[in-house]
């Protein structure tokens, strides 16, 4: 489903205990571009040969590429558009592999008046169901109904 | 300066009070790659005409870029190459814009014998040196020296 409109829901719209979930793949082509855009081009994620005498025996994602995540979820799902991050807390307890898949499931669990501040757990889980991380994120959410056209990217080519 | 190889500092060799610093400038295409590695193509980052209407003026960075530039400080300089990331807080002090440079600066607060465990204060800075989030890691550090040769991407084209 290609989705191109999406809809926030307002500080005074959101209750304690409201949940999403927003799933990716990471696929050899989103390490590549993980990698140029952060610089972290260590032989773990990107030489088969060398990740094969590591404890992990495979290549492994950036860790942070689930960061990535967790903050998609909360731009495109819940609060959704309009929300500042103001915060995380991330703790990796799986790594990922290529080809995995990320389902990031998000729970409002505070609500502060002040700078309308949400609090929300963020649990990820592979294709598996198995917790690769934990954390909690903090957000301002909009006060204003919010429904926005996401953007088209210009076409991206990995020559290889 | 290209930097092809990367050397860590073992669990041992570190010392309380050790730091390292990483800076990275966020492009145009910086932007598309993220977008296109987690799907967060929100107007506010993409859409100049849209950016213009928020309280920011202009299209802002995604968080989590700056995210991504933590882990890969943490992977190339202190500790370096054989650690692996346990945990991250961050929080979101000033947004970032295209074309800014963020410097992160890792300090070593403390050392854990069990899991040889390293916890870094982490604090990122953009190039007219305000403070634009802070934090603090946690990771593994490996036990053994390790002097590692960063992978080369394939080339990346955007067409626009």
């Amino acid at each position: 489903v290609l989705v191109t409109t999406i809809t926030n829901l307002t500080y005074n719209e959101i209750q304690i205990g409201d949940s999403a979930s927003y799933s990716r793949t990471v696929t050899e082509d989103t390490l590549v571009m993980f990698g140029a855009v952060c610089g972290d081009l260590n032989p773990v994620h990107f030489d088969e040969a060398f990740a094969q005498t590591t404890q992990f025996k495979q290549r492994i994602v950036h860790g942070m590429w689930s960061g990535s995540i967790i903050s998609a979820a909360l731009a495109l799902t819940l609060p959704g558009p309009g929300s500042v991050y103001l915060g995380q807390h991330i703790k990796f307890t799986r790594p990922l592999f290529i080809n995995d898949t990320l389902t990031i499931e998000l729970t409002v669990k505070e609500k502060h008046e002040k700078l309308h501040r949400i609090v929300l757990n963020c649990v990820g889980k592979n294709q598996h169901g198995k917790v690769v991380l934990e954390g909690t994120a903090e957000v301002m959410a909009a006060t204003e109904k919010l429904t926005l056209e996401l953007a088209t990217l210009p076409e991206i080519i990995i020559k290889r």
